[in-house]
């Protein structure tokens, strides 16, 4: 096996480390999938848009490009990560707001099928925002795992939804197979892609996905509570309400008439005013993303994911929690304690930045763009000195 | 009457015009009651929250001060700004989303009264979002102005919402008497306080108010499209439920645990991840506000829209929109004019920025921080000189 400075000598990628603002000196930091770095344009471009748009064309900010942000840079992430054709994806709210919207609106244009199928394993997010939906408009929850869907889904089913790639094991959930079984039963499909996007190839419009949210501030690197992006596909706008009837959702908000008439296309998913701030830092991380290209991207996430289990695989007492064919695993992995809390402590402690996922899982994410083959080595070393000196040993090894 | 210059002179509030970054040469700014102005502390506080907490703590940053922002700011706000005591109140969200969670819960708290009351007059997205929930909880709304409320208020109503401060007239509604009313019978009150905050004395736990939101980008200077602010009286936070089930509002959120349990407090009232950009610069608008104070800020609010009612009096054909009393007016100002769209058109065009408002009204915003009387006198001088070319006159004087 190559040494880590052998792989990261030949990383195409590698130019990009320069831009993101370096890690304090002797942090290795392996959680690009909670919180990704911050790009070296990013004080930037936001030191701008406060001086020149907000403190010189104050008011007329918004005549200038900000009311136009939410679709212009949805467009961008649509067309060059998402698979998305124009005028399908836009930005604005958390993205629990954004999945309660789409799922509501799902809901409501399928008012006598009672059920709602996701995954008890499940993003808690999603998981409580569709038992939120389930008791205030009489359905209930089917829980199913992907592998699964294709029982659980009937003619009752009005809702589908699971995450692209699985929040703890980095299990790839197939989204063309899932929507076709969906669509036979003439339910409807809303994907979680927070822990896909920018790292998996995405293709909405191909495999006919319905509806689909993510998260900016993971792999798209768009700052701590950065906006949302939400997907729905064209053939949907003109049957789909969503619930929040905000001004920006209505057909000529500024003419502040009466009464609230859905606006044309995507608009009609928003709901109040843009968050300017956010939507800058998130565009910034995203066109980094489109710069880097979702290929090569995805190339060196596999390599740097096959590193990290090829070496953990030689740690006593490590199981590997994610799938172990790269073809079906994102870009974060899963090893597996007994003692995965304890260790996770133990790493950050000594300024290795891992995550821990109940029960047993310590979590390595592997941005592409920020992380190095040498950080896997670091952590990993780190990690076989820790649990070295655990006591319990682990009886598990997958 | 004392010269604009005069005015400026003796002006407490004077010194608060350097903390903020001055407007390009030439420029009147009459609009900060829709975008407040840059204030000079913002981009320092931004550039520190990238670079040092963002670039270099990464993931620590939620748990070192992230996560209390919504509830920290919050309660700064509250205490000092809208009379609630702490626990009461946090920023999250647009004013949208936040005012459709607090109604969403009051019609959920009341499922026996089939009526909302709402003025037809009131902003649009508070009406668009009361028409949605209407239509999808099988409710109706009863368009009554405040002064129609007692009339208008039954055992049928479940929610009376109405606008603090009028977005086009500046009248204030009395939340006091309207918050009696409606609990003789037994109705709760959601005050939206958009165009109040930061500029009129607000007693919230003192009125009564039930619910109350309230955008921060206007007299607060957040920023544009900062996150929102919701109040919520105590003894209502174990019997309301709002519908935005997301894991931040849960009860213990990062034990990722199946099933909602609503969090204890005002925590129940969050949905996703918090805003961080957004709310840094929310805070930093906000505090000057607070150093500034709401007693002394009110003072000069008065001063400038009586100074500015008294100039526009004797412009022919300008009519006043606005409450005479002081006592019952906000912090902006509206004449009226036949030709208010153009005119309003050939003020901007000459780089005095007021707005305009359907269907006579050219609204004058009198931000006490950032707002000189010679601002005034310039505005409508320049009034005067485009009303005197414009060739219908106004045959109404009120």
């Amino acid at each position: 096996m190559p040494t880590s400075a052998e792989l990261d000598a030949t990383d195409p990628l590698a130019a990009f480390h320069d831009r993101f603002t370096p890690a304090p000196p002797g942090l290795i930091y392996l959680d690009g999938n909670s919180l990704g770095r911050l790009p070296t344009d990013t004080p930037r471009a936001i030191a701008a848009l406060l001086t020149h748009q907000w403190g010189e064309r104050l008011i007329r900010g918004w005549d200038e490009g900000w009311m136009e942000l939410p679709v212009a840079i949805g467009d961008r992430l649509g067309e060059h990560v998402l698979g998305a054709a124009p005028g399908q994806t836009l930005l604005a709210d958390s993205t629990t707001v954004c999945f309660h919207k789409l799922a509501a609106a799902a809901l409501a244009a399928r008012p006598a099928r009672r059920q709602i199928v996701t995954d008890a394993a499940n993003f808690p997010t999603d998981r409580y925002v569709l038992e939120g939906l389930a008791q205030q408009h009489d359905r209930e929850i089917v829980w199913a795992t992907p592998a699964e869907a294709h029982r659980a889904i009937t003619e009752q089913t009005a809702l589908v939804s699971f995450s692209h790639v699985d929040y703890r094991s980095a299990a790839i959930t197939d989204m063309r197979a899932i929507s076709e079984v969906a669509h036979a039963a003439g339910a409807l499909t809303l994907f979680d892609l927070s822990h896909s996007v920018g790292v998996v190839p995405i293709g909405l419009d191909a495999d006919g996905v319905d509806l689909a949210v993510g998260c900016t501030y993971k792999y798209l690197n768009g700052g701590p509570g950065s906006p949302a992006f939400l997907y729905v596909r064209t053939e949907h706008h003109d049957q789909l309400i969503q619930p929040i009837w905000g001004w920006l959702g209505r057909a000529d908000p500024f003419a502040m008439a009466p009464g609230y008439v859905p606006g044309p296309g995507i608009a009609r998913f928003l709901s109040g005013t843009p968050p300017v701030l956010g939507l800058a830092a998130a565009q910034t991380g995203i066109e980094l993303v489109i710069e880097a290209g979702i290929a090569r991207i995805r190339q060196k996430s596999i390599a740097l994911t096959e590193y990290a289990i090829a070496l953990a695989r030689a740690i006593p007492g490590i199981g590997i929690g994610s799938p172990i064919d790269p073809a079906t695993r994102g870009s974060h992995v899963a090893l597996t304690h007994p003692d995965a809390r304890a260790l996770t402590a133990e790493l950050i402690n000594d300024d290795v930045i891992v995550d821990f996922r109940e029960p047993d899982v310590i979590r390595l994410g592997l941005s592409p763009l920020t992380t190095r083959f040498a950080d896997i080595d670091a952590a990993l070393r780190m990690l076989q000195s820790v649990s070295g000196r655990s006591k319990r040993a682990n009886s598990r090894s997958s």
